[in-house]
């Protein structure tokens, strides 16, 4: 049983992950070695104080090593649903759950809006989770939409097990090994079918598909977490960070705007300390 | 008019200011070039993402380049006042007047207590403030009692002034270069007199003054702006560090706990956006 769990490598993840660590607290940071797409993507950050003009990519670095320095290992895994147990926490990570007593939920904003159907056949056909269902589409043909390079791993894994997939990736120099693999470079508009999902819709062309993946980085936290309070399709959250649901808090981007790295940051580090505070209460 | 004046060049005030430079709006900065005396002081920050293991001298180094570096200068001023003047806000220096749409308190909070009796004469032979009422004591005999080296250029100013100085400084290293200045290295227990304060009281002297100068580098909020809502010795704010009073913003220290380099910065990035907001709204 894990004091914490931190779900999301950006800014506020790493920033509650230092905190707790300085704090001595046993906690598990899951998220991704690239850490977050938005900090790879960042040309120049003119306002974080302490790193003047800094790159996306040097501060990634930056938090990279800092990470490595300070002894804090990052588990890369694709959190499907974080369940209020009764007392603790349980986050489930496809087959695998963790434990805690708390979670941090720092998943940032997903860019991209859903596609239209996609919430209606989550499930019936369209999955978030490689890991979770790839098995279920073993020899057959799928298409898989991924979001950002951080989740090639996981199509990769999809190839592996699908007969054919149509990848559709929506950012740059995307590039799968696997063999099967078709290349799309258009928008998903929507997708279509009966019972189950059976076609992904472009603007001039429709994929027949048994199944689709719609692989993001981050996941809304109202779908991951069951009952979490949102306001204006952000997390609700108190001065302390806290959410409508006990022992569960929330930090950066998706608890609202700004999206800058330095409020990210800020909110990580209170989450972190009420955290702490909730620990010292429970004993 | 300025847009705004960010009063602090702790962790917070810096933070606010890079962001109103970024969104180029028109602001005034006020501080001291020492930054804030805790940055001065502190010996290793572990928590602070993005800057490994960083001592505060190298923190207060990295903000001082990267204001210079944003253009963006500190003028020096002790502020005694913060007025809402209908529909703008004067910050009142001394003598000296600065009028803007906006303010954003980054004070900080003051580590060291008042001493009894202190707030009682104040104004009646105790000032906070070199510049506003050191001409009063010109050829009498005072005691300054100085809580941070920041403010040593203050106590210079009224050695230059006063017959006699009685210089208690509450730091290491103090020194002054006026010939009329006599160290007093005590902690001051108390200040009594009977219409006006006519004595600082140590534990085992006590020394007749004509009057009493507290130079602290960080003043109460509740000190310096009339009708500022508290909550606990803090700023009372909301999620978008409003205060109760239109226009008047606060972050960092000066709001509450966690006393923390990541939560000011947080704090104040998400004020200068909330100033930004609050100009645009105002045209």
């Amino acid at each position: 049983m894990y004091d914490c769990i931190i779900i999301g490598t950006g800014a506020a993840g790493i920033s509650a992950a230092l905190t707790l660590k300085a704090r001595g607290k046993n906690f598990l940071l899951l998220g991704s070695p690239q850490l977050s797409a938005k900090i790879n993507a960042a040309e120049k950050i003119s306002n974080y104080p302490g790193l003047c003009a800094v790159s996306g990519e040097h501060l990634k670095e930056a938090f990279s090593s800092q990470l490595e320095a300070e002894g804090i290992e990052i588990t890369s895994a694709q959190v499907t649903g974080v369940y209020d147990m009764g007392g603790h926490i349980g986050v489930l990570c496809g087959q695998q759950v963790y434990e805690a007593k708390s979670v941090i939920l720092a998943t940032g904003v997903e860019a991209v809006k859903p596609v239209v159907g996609e919430l209606e056949f989550l499930g019936r056909g369209v999955s978030y989770c490689a890991t979770c269902d790839g098995m279920l589409y073993k020899g057959k043909k799928i298409a898989v939409v991924c979001t950002s390079k951080s989740m090639e791993e996981e199509a990769e894994y999809l190839a592996s097990l699908a007969a054919e997939v149509y990848f559709v990736p929506l950012y740059k120099d995307a590039e799968l090994k696997s063999g099967n693999v078709h290349y799309i470079k258009d928008m998903p508009q929507a997708i279509e079918g009966n019972m189950r999902a059976e076609r992904l819709v472009f603007r001039k062309t429709t994929l027949d598909v048994d199944g689709i993946f719609m692989l993001k980085s981050s996941m809304a936290p109202s779908a991951l977490v069951p009952g979490l309070r949102s306001e204006g399709g952000h997390v609700a959250v108190d001065r302390q960070m806290r959410t409508n649901i006990d022992g569960v808090f929330a930090a950066g981007d998706c608890t609202g705007r700004p999206y800058q790295y330095a409020k990210a940051v800020g909110e990580g580090n209170i989450a972190a300390h009420t955290v702490c505070d909730f620990l010292a209460e429970r004993k």
